[in-house]
């Protein structure tokens, strides 16, 4: 053993698998993407309300396990008086929580919004962390499908709020009864045929990526893949086949609604299904959202488990290009549904809900596709230069820099080791410091500062190409007496801020 | 057994031990409080950076004890790989992490703030959570102590831009190597007198609470209190006592500081933190910072752990009451200090850093006692309300609905049970709704609408009193034709904000 081999081990920086730290550049932009969709929600009649990152794990209707950690895609602990908690995997569950716990106080119906980070406790991969934000909203205690008409109608408008403009967005709509009519309808309804019909709503997801021939496989005998994989059908007969792929084929409801009601005549649930359909339609076309904006949608299959009526997805229609340089619609950005279970599990009464969740990061990631965030860019500061390091000379720097930031120009004096001048311009660089103050000796003897301005002196030294023609050059570098130094800089951001402008 | 034994168990709806929902009002204060927090860091050169809520165990600084659980203190859990994660407890130790982590890419120096829930496994009290709200700067990488008077004007700012009068707060700062050098020179130095210490600082620490007569018992032999209990002291002689005292009884930094020099001369790093505080208090003085805002002040002892320089603390001086009916100072909302020892754990090399943490709901709790939030209170939405349930009907209402907001007007369509109208109208009471709309079978044949200004109503149904005498009564109901709907209820609501603002 050398001694080498005694130096204790260095303690390892790394970010736990699957989650990401957040850079300056995202968190403004998701502040401003929610910005606007609070600003909708509130306009709708929404308020906010939060809870807290646990729930007892029973209340997330995750139960627990026979074994020892219900681990099981959340994330759980036992708490010292041996409840289990877990960390929320959605706002919904939450939020059910919430309403129970609070019925009395509550005035129903109750409108409310809110953002916050889930957690899933599953395996990471490209994109899929274990930490990601949803917003939510939610209306408890409206029974009618007004609710749900309301919700499309405000999905909508904040699409539009963050800019992304009609003809490349649609919300979509369907309703869960009219499935399970059409389930019914083909002889699958009841408890026994339980598996069978979900074998029937996943190969119906896979609509967008196998499409209907696809489908057709995927309902029958079952498909076989590039690869040569097979995946086992749901065993349908052609006539069964040819009932589900008219239902989720339909393009224009309105057309077709008479042959949906009577193909789910005589269900249980499916013809209420298809009256809800219409009059959510005719609420939003009466309201001024035609198809282009909200539309009914029978291919929509969501949340299996517990949506109990109305469903919606909110999609957008451009083409990005993926992964594998190929261009793709870019699809689903969130949805939502009615979910009259959730709330009255806790309740012995029904109370009935529907709301809406947005993914941060994906629609995140589809505005900056869109060039719709970060418009308003954030200016670097404006920094003071350190030539001298005793304490006079500090509380000079201090002083222009305190100056600076009481006129409200973002400012810092520099915090590094001031000795090596080199570094403080290197940083200035990095950091896009829009100008420079510098003060040394000579100077302060005469009391003024030299300003520059670094951005005409990136273009100046043509480290900046840009069609600058149409003005002449500024002077990219000043002498000015201290007394001037706010207004020469404000004078500076003036003009850089109008180059911006006129470039566009 | 009978029958109602078989029942299955409704679930329990409740908040996990320690944990709270945060209202709508709650929420909007801390949005306005940390949007102008936000602001004042990001002109002094701040940028946001976030981290996740869950850290590597090791990370934190919470080294896995021999049982089975690090549950101390924090809240931790195994992942599927046997690493052990923990949710953070402060905003630092992540920091530090992610700094340390992508050191190559980060410019130093780096200032940098975030505002994020923060957890502790502790025994949860009156207005003691588990989970709460922490906003952090930290400046990373700047080893001279400007980079700390930076930080203490910035706090000092902070709580100015957040409506704290001048004389209502102060920001007080000491230097733990004073602290270290004043042990030192009483003969507390060395590896074998950290207990002692400890107990030395233990006492300093409860000089706001039991004065100096009491520090002065806790230093030597120890404290009975009022109960009888008594609290051993950290057996300190007369002499040691008397310059303990002398050290965090100094009112006046700059008369004292000579003697203070002399106390700590020969220590090994007294006089280094002396000359620290006189830096720092040359600096904000020099700036414009007197010391009825940022004070030298060394009877402040924060952070035994891992403060290595200034400390700082931002205290308001006003006077609340207290549960027990008593007028006491509302004290601290925040503090920090220099902590070289953080990211170099990670790095083998000294890394020097800086911060300030702020209590996001005590420095909230402090505004509202003062009055300084919730100014722009949001106004509930106008309610219209359902007559009549039919497709058509109900189209009617929500154009009406939809018509308002495209006006940005806050408004919403009744979503409960219609059937009962008594119910909407005491729904709109509850909701605080400024405006309700209605229209029945005999207004839409004429096509208009009644307007209800409930605020107006209440006033002359005597339910408001106020010293309205400054203007006549308004009509508070009105029909109009449908198409003057939008321009009446804005009338309305200006009206109503005309009130709000003669009413002061």
């Amino acid at each position: 053993m050398n001694d080498k081999s005694k130096k204790p081990q260095k303690l390892k920086a790394r970010l736990p698998r699957g989650f990401v730290d957040r850079s300056a550049a995202d968190i403004r932009a998701v502040n401003e993407m929610t910005g606007k969709i609070r600003e909708v929600y509130e306009r709708y009649g929404f308020d906010p309300v939060e809870t807290p990152l646990f729930e007892y794990t029973d209340a997330l209707g995750k139960f627990l396990p026979d074994s020892d950690r219900p681990n099981e895609g959340v994330f759980s602990l036992q708490d010292d008086d041996d409840q289990w908690m877990s960390l929320r995997y959605d706002l919904t569950a939450p939020l059910a929580r919430h309403v129970a716990e609070n019925f009395q106080e509550i005035q129903l119906p109750y409108r409310t919004y809110r953002a916050g980070y889930v957690f899933r406790n599953e395996k990471p991969g490209p994109g899929r962390f274990r930490q990601f934000m949803q917003f939510d909203a939610d209306t408890v205690g409206a029974a009618g499908v007004q609710a749900d008409a309301e919700m499309c109608m405000m999905m909508a408008d904040t699409l539009e709020a963050l800019g992304i403009k009609r003809g490349d967005y649609v919300i979509r709509v369907n309703n869960r009864k009219v499935l399970d009519g059409v389930l019914e309808a083909i002889g699958l309804g009841g408890e026994d045929k339980a598996g069978q019909r979900l074998n029937v709503l996943r190969a119906i997801d896979k609509l967008d990526k196998f499409g209907p021939e696809g489908v057709k496989l995927l309902l029958g005998p079952g498909r076989k893949d590039e690869s040569g994989d097979f995946t086992k059908g749901a065993g349908l007969d052609d006539d069964q086949i040819a009932k589900v792929l008219f239902f989720v084929g339909i393009k224009d409801y309105a057309e077709s609604a008479g042959a949906l009601a009577e193909l789910v005549a005589g269900t249980s649930k499916g013809g209420e299904g298809v009256e809800e359909l219409n009059m959510i339609g005719a609420l939003v076309t009466g309201a001024g959202y035609a198809s282009d904006r909200v539309k009914i949608d029978p291919s929509v299959v969501r949340g299996l488990e517990y949506y109990t009526g109305p469903v919606y997805e909110a999609e957008l229609l451009f083409d990005v290009t993926n992964e594998k340089g190929e261009k793709v619609v870019f699809g689903s950005v969130g949805g939502g549904g009615r979910y009259d279970g959730l709330v009255s599990r806790f309740m012995g009464q029904p109370v009935p809900a529907t709301g809406f969740s947005i993914g941060v990061s994906r629609l995140m990631t589809a505005l900056k596709n869109l060039g719709k965030l970060g418009q308003d860019q954030v200016i670097a500061p404006v920094l003071i230069t350190v030539m001298d390091g005793d304490t006079e000379s500090m509380g000079r720097y201090q002083r222009f820099t305190q100056a600076l930031r009481a006129e409200g120009i973002r400012a810092e004096m520099y915090q590094g080791n001031w000795k090596k001048f080199g570094n403080q311009l290197k940083y200035a660089d990095r950091r896009d410091c829009p100008v420079a103050i510098i003060q040394g000796g000579d100077e302060r003897a005469q009391g003024v500062v030299q300003i520059k301005d670094l951005i005409e002196g990136k273009r100046l030294a043509g480290e900046i190409e840009d069609n600058a023609t149409w003005r002449e050059a500024r002077v990219a570098q000043e002498i000015v007496p201290e007394a001037e130094l706010v207004a020469k800089v404000r004078e500076i951001l003036e003009a850089q801020a109008e180059d911006r402008r006129r470039a566009g």
